[in-house]
């Protein structure tokens, strides 16, 4: 895979830098209906990520990076300071969207330095306003750039005819472009192994069967749906080679915070002695 | 809990002796509508048990019993050997409408015993449809006792406070009265014992969140519904202090089937040393 390999489906978060707007696949409408949205206030980019329209760590750093610097971009300021206290006042909103993402603190941290870097230099405005977009453009690469080293170290997991279970969805919908914990089935798809995946429904909000199966079923990978329910009888069974997940944030001790019902998967991988793997970008990792 | 204590729901599979018919509670309009059908062909019994209109492994053994004889004491026979050729067909019939449930079997082999027992002391007709009616009567009976003995032993594992995890449904509804993991509930319950009693959904058919859920609520229980994949975070944060679930069939060697997603409450209590507990009647035990 390289960051230019045609994807089934368009960016999931992408952006309009004229317009000074973010585009979301609204993932709330998901599997019957593909919708982008325009979002170019801070309200509307904080109601997206507290209804769950755009989701995933990686994702939602990008979208609040993003969004801070475009929704900033196109607004009037009288001098720097006020520039800042509007910044600060939009950072504010965004971190509390949602607690549990590591990767929205580290994006909005990101652009925060470019402004106290960029101010530190004596730029003015317009200077600041385009620092600003340039470091969130440079998340967003960024993480698409470790999605495929991702796909890349991953491969090495996966055998020709693994059926591998993965949960929730970490995939193209949940980052910048093709997944982490999903990036090196894709990659392995590619090339061939003749995989099949078999996604859990992830009660309530349905992440498993709602997103995840859409986006294996719109890329053409082999796949079933499974109730969460049903995951200790697949593995007794040996329907399942592997366990591949993605993470909301790894603690520097290692500990993996992942939607509920993960742990659930990983000590019946443990019991029945099937391999667990959690991928994510170093983004992910505190203190990394 | 004595054999004639009121309970808030009439019984699940009764019958009228003098229509020749079972009575059922329709399971699978439950919660929205409580609603009683009568059945009064193999076909219709048949049908009731194929679509889960009465399901739990002690109900099965009762309905079909209960139906296949009292059906049969309305038909009009020549001689013997017609009535037996005609038991033989309902036999087959009702054994192949649900395999995994051995109380089906054993309920029909039961009033089989009687058949073969009337013919050999050379019962006429009438004589025989009576043997085949008490002995599926005695059946149902004997199945209340046993819950009430359920209860009673069960009642040993509960402690006041005790927040207990159930899984499908093994109470009042998939019995003749009381329950079996829910019977010593019940009785806990009309003790005093302040407990707090938590039901997994049951995927896909949610015999827990729409058949347990309203049961326990129907009679006073303070109950809660969890996603299935929640089971692991309840147990790890210390809000599981036992879990008691029923049983399709226990082999024997010990061997239990149940429910899908039984197995993985069973590792994930092992997992966390919480206590797990199986409760049957001796007609779901194979040999006793």
């Amino acid at each position: 895979m390289d960051s230019k390999s045609s994807f089934i489906l368009k960016d999931c978060v992408d952006y309009d830098r004229s317009k000074g707007s973010v585009i979301i696949l609204d993932q709330t409408k998901l599997p019957s209906q593909e919708l982008y949205i325009e979002l170019s206030s801070i309200d509307q980019i904080v109601e997206a990520i507290v209804k769950l329209r755009v989701r995933g760590a990686p994702a939602l750093g990008v979208v609040a990076s993003l969004g801070i610097s475009l929704v900033i971009s196109k607004k009037d300021f009288s001098n720097v300071e006020q520039l800042i206290v509007c910044f600060n006042d939009y950072y504010q909103k965004l971190i509390e969207s949602r607690p549990t993402a590591v990767n929205l603190k580290n994006g909005l941290d990101r652009v925060k330095e470019a402004l106290n870097s960029s101010v530190e230099r004596g730029l003015d405005l317009n200077g600041i306003k385009c620092e600003l977009i340039n470091e969130a453009i440079q998340i967003k690469h960024e993480d698409i750039e470790a999605n495929i080293k991702m796909a890349e170290h991953g491969l090495s997991l996966i055998k020709h005819n693994y059926r591998i279970l993965t949960y929730c969805n970490a995939g193209h919908l949940a980052v910048s472009r093709f997944g982490t914990a999903l990036s090196p089935i894709y990659l392995a798809h590619k090339k061939g192994y003749n995989i099949h995946v078999f996604s859990c429904e992830t009660r309530p909000l349905l992440q498993g069967s709602r997103l995840t199966m859409y986006e294996l079923n719109r890329a053409g990978v082999s796949c079933s749906l499974i109730c969460d329910n049903m995951v200790s009888y697949m593995m007794q069974s040996g329907e399942i080679d592997c366990v591949i997940v993605g993470c909301d944030r790894v603690a520097k001790n290692g500990d993996v915070a992942n939607k509920i019902g993960t742990s659930m998967v990983a000590i019946l991988a443990k019991y029945y002695s099937i391999p667990f793997y959690v991928i994510g970008p170093s983004s992910t990792l505190d203190h990394f």
